[in-house]
């Protein structure tokens, strides 16, 4: 079985492996540290674990256990001093204080919920994100991104780790064995850049075999990746990897619904969808697959279902996305089978 | 997911199935119900239940339990009366038994061995397979083909069976909502013919909106299909079906090492391997895809590894037939999916 590797960040790490889950290759995610929101944020500061929250999602994306199992890590307390937090969050912080370290939690807990493949936090310190402003400022921590103002209004010019921290060195192995690495979807900032600021990650990735696809993002954030086209993305990785590294980049030439891009561009003003600008550049390095991989809209069902909630924002298609990579990873391999066709 | 059936036979079977249970795909095997040699032949005879055989073989591909339960599904016993019978005949015999018919004891053991997918046998009946030669002769039992001298002397003019027996309801279905039907490997006049001769199979096959795919067998045998060439083998399954079914045949362009030729010479005669001849037809309402779908050769390990034992024989190989059998099936959702390549 080909050995691929996926760095990605929250809900679109977990369509990512939601698909690829269901192929015969051998999986492991990557998952940066550098998260501080939310309940995850909580539990850092408050229990000085680890961030759980991304590492819940690859888990129960790759999860072949019940579905109740695999809904009771994604539930999320609606009252009391627990409120906001996700039962899968607290599970794998009880685990990482039990085994000491949250790589050993992590693989218990890939045992307890039959997990295809592995997951594997980057390092086994947390991470501090530094963010520097275009107005020379810079400012602490990975949920700034999202509600500092001062990142709407000046932008991001920057980012960078301080303490640095080393790398996993089973990152580092899987890097050097994959056939394929898969970078995004996640945030930009947020999730997938932060791995490559990780001692060790970047030469790894500049000197593996592996073919390397990015899943480029569906939507801009302003103050972050305002206005990024398809190969401003491509540009941006390839800076913080240090060399042109990506061989493929996919992305989506279904447009989303109107008023799916109207609510987004309320948020994130215009041009908070990711175009394709064929004519911006002569020659590229990395071919470009323009494919259909946009998650249709479709009614929600229940509130705690999160696949069902995440209808109603712009989302990759799991099982397009899979395919897609797939014939990516196969095509040589295609090529070498077909020996003709009459 | 797409829907798959499979109609083939012994360990050609076997081969596909293991490699297939593997992608993302519902399958159904469906299999022939007129085996009545080797310990299947001597349950049929003795406890008068339809013959396990092959339906074993189809199970245990499909089986996602402990590597210890498949190994038990086909021990062969070696001493006393149970001599030469399998475990697994016998587990599946008691469960026809058990359960009054044998499509419901399938589904029992489908149950304890983790089976992903259906097997059904393609009738309720137990099929008595008429031979006629092409000396006018007939003869009766799907055993006659390898161990009656007259089939190797006078060749085989065409099957038949008498009584006529019903395809099982759910065969028929299967077929309907099929995306791809996949035909053999497996016995020509043994495994694979018998189940078009089955009332309601053909009228199903000629009916339904499934791509049709065969995988050419690999080697011929003496007064069956001696000399046969791919086009040959196309030709017959579609008389059987009683329409140019086929859309796609798979034929292994990789000629297997000479010794192995050398032994199916010996027992089988010139032409043992089987060829396509290009220019033998003008047109084709059918692709050929000529591919790399050949076992390497490899030594044996143990003697109850049925894949090690088949390393000595010109065989498919699991994985790499699959994965031409993806592509096809995958061909057309590729080109909808991939909207352009820049």
């Amino acid at each position: 079985m080909k050995n691929i590797v996926t760095i990605g960040g929250g809900t679109g790490h977990f369509t990512l492996l939601l698909g690829l889950k269901k192929y015969p290759v051998n999986i492991t995610a990557v998952v940066s540290m550098a998260d501080d929101g939310g309940s995850t944020g909580r539990l850092r500061d408050e229990l000085g674990v680890l961030p759980p929250g991304d590492i819940r999602q690859c888990l129960t994306a790759l999860s072949n256990s019940s579905e109740t199992l695999r809904e009771l890590m994604n539930y999320r307390f609606e009252k009391g001093e627990l409120k906001g937090h996700n039962f899968g969050n607290l599970f794998l912080s009880a685990l990482e204080k039990i085994k000491g370290r949250l790589a050993k939690g992590v693989e218990e807990a890939a045992t307890i919920l039959s997990v295809k493949g592995k997951v594997i936090p980057v390092s086994d310190k947390k991470m501090n994100l530094q963010i520097k402003l275009k107005n020379g400022k810079s400012i602490i921590g990975e949920k700034q991104l999202d509600h500092n103002k001062d990142v709407r209004k000046y932008g991001v010019e920057k980012i960078y780790l301080k303490p640095k921290v080393k790398a996993n060195l089973k990152v580092l192995e899987a890097i050097k064995k994959a056939d394929m690495i898969i970078i995004g979807p996640g945030d930009h900032y947020g999730s997938i850049l932060p791995n490559f600021l990780v001692t060790g990650v970047s030469e790894a990735l500049r000197n593996c075999r592996a073919k390397v696809v990015y899943n480029c993002n569906l939507t801009n954030k302003k103050g972050q990746t305002e206005n990024f086209s398809v190969d401003d993305y491509v540009a941006s990785i390839n800076d913080y990897i240090g060399d042109e590294r990506i061989d493929f980049v996919v992305f989506s030439g279904t447009k989303p619904e109107k008023k799916l891009i109207k609510k987004y561009e309320k948020r994130e003003g215009k041009g908070s969808i990711v175009e394709f600008k064929k004519d911006i550049l002569k020659k590229r390095n990395y071919k470009v697959i323009k494919a259909d991989v946009l998650k249709r809209t479709q009614p929600k069902k229940n509130k705690n279902d999160i696949i069902a909630n995440s209808r109603s924002f712009i989302r990759h298609d799991s099982d397009k996305l899979a395919k897609v990579l797939m014939m990516i990873l196969e095509m040589d391999e295609y090529n070498n089978l077909i020996q003709e066709i009459i």
